[in-house]
């Protein structure tokens, strides 16, 4: 399940280093949607992404299939 | 698993936030669907929404897959 | 995991409340699928719902979508 | 997560009845495909299905949507 | 969640003699794939399975909808 | 729940062995994407692939159907 929220882990550290660097990503969900943004924040449930159009959306993570940089 | 209930949690507190100014949402679920409304109230499993024709309807966090304001 | 019953749960109470007065609800599945009834009945796992033509139909959590009353 | 195997739960007696009555079932899955037979047994995580040509077939319950009798 | 591996029951003793005896099965997954081929072996989240053209895949218990022997 | 890492598992140890050996491997995806590359590394949640064009790209375990050697 994804509330465990280990920063010790590769996958959360690489994500606070995105979010500390306001490197642009993308994620695809399971959905077929594409999120283009920058990672503002992220908890054991959800990213918070700045949108290119300044708008903000929250992803959950159960939905994510990957995350490309 | 989405029955954590962490209020300390953002992705939580962001939405009590849009409880409290009824900030109308929308809600994409991985079945394609968007509900647009504000949102009631939130717990572990659910949110409860209201609809701009008034109508409550009880969506499952399992199948959120991205919220925008 | 839906395999939490708390019945002190906003969402759980909700459907207690949608059974003792057997209102009409409507279930959206992942699949598609709309389970239109009245909820007999819930646990962890399912909701058994009795459908307009009598019959029986045992929904489990995990694949609802929403609900509209 | 459906490994909570709780035999005092109303859907997991359901299906036992369901085994011991040896009546005829169909679920629905999250693919779309819909398993015709009878039950012969359950655990934590599947259903085992003896379909109508008498071939077994193992059901995992975290693709299944519902069931109808 | 499937990370449970208990030895004892129906379905993993099921799938540990289909190792033992070499039978050809058939994995339908979510996606809508068909794996045919023998499983070499299995764990909490996942199955390895020799495939006809004796290639190895390992596929994710969670994306399992049945298996047919 | 895929965040159990238990590095005694056949599956996880494959892969680790993968990540040592540099081997090609082909993801498939429950979206019906295919990531083709080699594993960086892997936690409980995510792989990271380096795939043909060098390019990283991380992978939710969670949208995992199988891989392929």
């Amino acid at each position: 399940m994804l509330t465990e929220f280990d920063t010790s882990l590769p996958s959360i550290k690489q994500v606070q280093k995105l979010i500390k660097e306001n490197t642009s990503v993308e994620l695809k969900l399971i959905t077929g949607d594409i999120i283009a943004g920058t990672v503002l924040w992220q908890d054991s449930q959800c990213f918070c992404v700045m949108e290119k159009d300044n708008q903000k959306i929250t992803v959950w993570k159960q939905a994510i299939a990957y995350l490309r940089q």
